[in-house]
């Protein structure tokens, strides 16, 4: 996964001083990039037995999307407040400063389905936690989290400790 | 294209009263829905001579990503103010009330691409025409806008009256 993981691009201080922001556009408009990130992931679900793909707002929606298409599954927008037209359910999570919320459409998810939840990047994990929260509030079960990118020095992994987590590319301490 | 309009739900009074929302959610959701429509798409282009596909934050970032995969383009997203880390080149553009502004990498494309860009709804206009005029900015070049749903009754295409566009399935005066 070197290879991969040399096209994602490290920008220092965003989005705040001290910071290394991971980039994973350069890998995406990688046409070689974005069609082997893809392979690997459907490649490693293949044989799951899995209803549908939920892909977090918004880049889990690059991700989450090529992923459904490959695996012939149905795609679920996770999304910040306001943004489904439809009823909704949701959940608040708490950030480093106050707190935020996500929603997702009330009838998205048959009750009992199996569901694999997508983002890009692994960091704090609290929106994934949400996300997971959220799947099951509707009557769904997490299958597995499913990440590009993993910094594992921002302790992600603990606020996961119920879920299953793959991810494909790890920083760690550079 | 009835049976696939047919998967588009259709919420009153969002996002506010008197607005029939077409919620192309209930599409993406359903596993044929979202092969076909991604393969109508895909089709549709597969001998144009294209570099890149763009896609509009944040529901064009689902049709763009897929129609890249299959397409083995790079994809590359355009977004809202302060969410690319990189360096950005950016385009004001008018709203109802008020401004927005969308934002791209100043380095995603090379200068003289060749680019589709790719949103789920043309409504207005506004978001695409900034889009195309952020493509031309950075020195490339648009191919087409391509959206699954047309509004035709909002009179978009009357600002995309520079571009090719090509629209999947039609709303009017419904």
């Amino acid at each position: 996964m070197e290879h991969l993981k040399a096209k994602v691009r490290t920008i220092l201080d965003f989005p705040k001083p001290g910071i290394q922001f991971r980039d994973i556009t350069t890998l995406l408009s990688d046409p070689e990039g974005f069609q082997e990130m893809t392979h690997v992931l459907a490649n490693r679900y293949k044989d799951y037995d899995i209803d549908a793909i939920v892909g977090v707002e918004a880049r889990g929606f690059i991700i989450g999307s090529v992923l459904a298409l490959v695996l012939k599954k149905g795609f679920i927008p996770v999304r910040k407040p306001g943004k489904l037209p439809g009823e909704t359910i949701g959940i608040e999570y708490e950030l480093e400063y106050g707190t935020d919320r996500l929603e997702m459409h009330i009838d998205a998810l048959p009750k009992g389905s199996r569901v694999l939840i997508v983002d890009d990047l692994l960091a704090t994990g609290g929106t994934m936690q949400a996300a997971c929260h959220l799947v099951e509030k509707a009557g769904s079960r997490v299958v597995e989290c499913t990440f590009v990118i993993d910094l594992p020095d921002l302790g992600g992994r603990e606020k996961l400790l119920d879920y299953p987590i793959y991810t494909m590319m790890s920083f760690e301490g550079e």
